[in-house]
């Protein structure tokens, strides 16, 4: 009998051990998929603003209870006066490999103004707004959900998806009676969109939880423009500035000091068309001085990627681009990007006055290679050329008649690319057990456009670190409007899933 | 007994027929200081933005009861759905001469987030805010209220001010037993600070009413900046627009689209950048090609006004102006201003996005010679050879994807500028007046730089017109914080009740 049952037990084991088909997840969603819409709008109506802490810790609050319920050692990683992380951990059967899975749970400012409804009172349409899309009902259990049905609500797409992904992974895993093969760390950011400035001192402070992580999947950004999945080696880093010029010390009447007083929308304007020749190319001295090549590998990869531009400038009603470049080849170099410009007021708010200041909020996209601060150097040095005189407070009247341009930069937190080779032993095993959920429309991008803390795990922890999208590039991600394609929600369930139960 | 009679009654009349002495006037605002700025907070408090007819109908309807209340005849002059005139008629005694006041009572929007206090809820204050004024009650019945003292609200300056002076002017001439030796016609517009687009209309229509009119007084505008009485006898005119650039169809991710996509806030900026030289000179093809010469007679009127570029850069803050000419030089000239520059979000609103579109509303002052239409011409033909392909609509996808640069131009409606010849009678029968409020300081300018529709009564009705300020240059007009000088509105009831009460 003890042989019997130990082959019975050794056949059990083996059963364990083989991966489960994505079909069973498949399955889970058909049966729980309105479920599942439920508790995300449950989520996404929990405004996520990092500078809104009440918000943001009702958030992390429910997040932990959400980890709790599906069996998860939670804690709340804690820095005073800041949004919390949510950390959770869960140990595999056996497991000899630890991955860390990373969601930021804050999301970008609105101006509800642009949005069509309130951007924490999530809706659904049956497709895309653009698409001439209409507010349906959401679904009642037991029915299908059109997979090109879309959620609308701030965090839809960035970055929410992949936490609802993973809460829906486990309670699938938990239903089929599935082994999940690997340790997890769940790590839930809160300040992301506000540029992640206390992450570092966050891995420092707990660095004992993440010693064990052999791998973090960095669950963030959009899938391909083709609505390919792909996976994501490394990111762009991100810095920024504002700079407000200055006119007189009051706004004057545009008649009585029209063709005499300094206009500041005039002067702002001449500044930013100085940083741009006419194809859209920085001309800033040294801008594109330190930019580091592609690898071989990674040249190859690129050569991969199906082209998209012809594509993405119709959809975006685009006659032309920056540069004469791919957009791939253009996410290689460094951006400088006017996000904001302010003086006076237009539309019904505009006045006959010549107004005092002009603002601009500049984003700077960088590549491996750059330094943020470097790179924010140089576009002081430009500044200064054209003549300004720079400050980083409001200029005292002894300031402004001392000299005839003056320039408030006021330097926003910044970090630098990152980049993770694709041959790491951990990044393989992902990449192969992807290609069950993705086949071979599976994208290994060396690059994202948009950008992440991830230096913090490679060049500070020594860790490899991947990007693991799952919303729809269509998502407008950071815009009014933001929202989440159903299909690739479902997309990020069956993904959790796998990864949670890929072969040891 | 009768030559007697008759003597005394030749002497009573020449009593009547002699200007009473402005000290009468003086000693009036000594004894009723406190009731008269009361009574102006209460026309101060009605909000009066031209598009909330609610409120202007308040505005008016109020007018029309103070003015009956002072024996007025009155009337509104209607056109549906637009803001109604005031009109009023008092006859003098035996007069020989009409003269019509105009006064506008609506006001300049506001943006209530750079107020200080709602605009529309007057604070006073001991001094300028701008020189560490602090609020103060309102003084009670039977003080003298400090010269230097200022009144914070929307219109205090631009232009309810004449209003005020001339319902207490009414007063002191009633309390006096004064006599009033013109007729007067009171004209108050409603839509002034939105460009005066029906005013024309209500001429035509209420012609009758008009035509014996000899001299309009405009009472608008500030005085001279260094705080000197003036008469003014010409303004520029007014134009403007609003020009819209497009980028994406929507806003994208400035990482995932940074350096590829194109950035309205670059565009509008390239733009503007193109309209004017570093000297801040226009360098629109024609600009400058119209502009009417002065004749000697104002040439010489020009050389004796007092030169305060040096004192007013100092006091604006300034180390340097557009150009290299003097204020008023500049003045003679077309102006082209920047006055509102919107793209996406600046401060804490800012987003990490490319926006989708950028717009500038941009004011053109005109000068004796420019066509409003014409000028805003030269300016699209200008955008037009910068590549730009004009629209008056939002693009639709098919435009986007035929023109790589789309500039869509919405144009305000305008009007000429305008002169009167300092050499005409009834002109001269003021200016003699006023001298005997404002002695030898009084100046006389060719034109204003601001505008007021003046061309309707000079051009069209071809009539006598010239401006009369009141308001002190830095009342703030058309900004936040708009505030009069209590110096200055005792200066325009000395001025009402002088012009009511100067020789036949």
């Amino acid at each position: 009998m003890r042989i019997v049952i130990l082959v019975f037990v050794t056949f059990f084991f083996g059963q364990l051990k083989a991966q489960p088909a994505i079909k069973i997840f498949e399955n889970y969603l058909s049966a729980h998929g309105p479920q599942i819409v439920s508790d995300y709008v449950t989520l996404l109506s929990i405004p996520n603003v990092a500078n809104d802490l009440v918000n943001i810790n009702r958030n992390a609050d429910y997040l932990v209870n959400q980890l709790n319920q599906r069996g998860v050692e939670t804690q709340l990683l804690t820095i005073d006066g800041v949004p919390p992380i949510v950390y959770g951990y869960l140990p595999g059967k056996n497991a000899k490999r630890t991955i860390a899975l990373y969601v930021h749970y804050d999301g970008q400012p609105v101006d509800k103004t642009r949005w069509a409804h309130d951007p924490w009172d999530p809706k659904l349409y049956d497709k895309a707004m653009v698409d001439g899309g209409q507010p349906i009902p959401f679904p009642v259990s037991g029915t299908l959900i059109d997979p090109e049905n879309r959620i609308y609500a701030r965090s839809t797409g960035d970055d929410k998806a992949p936490i609802i992904s993973i809460l829906a992974a486990l309670d699938a895993i938990k239903e089929q009676g599935l082994t999940l093969t690997s340790n997890f760390v769940f790590f839930f950011e809160g300040q992301e969109e506000a540029g992640s400035p206390q992450l570092r001192t966050y891995l420092e402070k707990y660095s004992t939880l993440l010693d064990q992580v052999d791998l973090w999947m960095f669950c963030d950004g959009p899938v391909h423009q083709s609505r390919r999945p792909q996976l994501v080696f490394g990111v762009r880093g991100v810095t920024g500035f504002e700079v407000t010029v200055y006119g007189s010390n009051r706004s004057l009447h545009s008649g009585h000091y029209g063709n005499w007083a300094p206009v500041p929308g005039q002067m702002i304007s001449t500044l930013i068309a100085s940083m741009k020749d006419a194809n859209g190319n920085v001309i800033i001295k040294g801008f594109y001085d330190d930019v580091a090549p592609l690898s071989t590998y990674e040249i190859e990869a690129m050569a991969n990627i199906p082209q998209i531009d012809v594509e993405l400038r119709r959809e975006l009603g685009l006659n032309d681009t920056e540069g004469t470049e791919s957009l791939y080849e253009r996410l290689l170099y460094p951006s400088l990007t006017i996000k904001g410009l302010s003086s006076g007021n237009v539309g019904a708010q505009a006045a006959n006055v010549i107004p005092d200041i002009a603002t601009a909020a500049i984003g700077v996209r960088l590549v491996k290679g750059n330094d943020p601060e470097k790179m924010v150097d140089l576009v002081e040095r430009h500044i200064e050329s054209q003549g300004y005189h720079i400050v980083r407070n409001d200029p005292d009247q002894a300031t402004r008649l001392a000299y005839p341009k003056i320039a408030k930069i006021t330097r926003e937190e910044g970090y630098p690319a990152a980049r993770t080779s694709m041959t790491n032993p951990f990044a393989q095993q992902v990449v192969a057990r992807v290609k069950d959920v993705a086949g071979q429309d599976l994208i290994l991008l060396p690059t994202l456009g948009g950008s992440l803390p991830l230096y913090l795990f490679t060049d500070v922890l020594k860790k490899p670190a991947i990007v693991v999208p799952i919303a729809n590039h269509d998502n407008n991600q950071h815009a009014a409007n933001e929202n989440i394609r159903i299909e690739n929600l479902w997309y990020g369930v069956k993904l959790m899933g796998a990864i949670m139960t890929m072969n040891p």
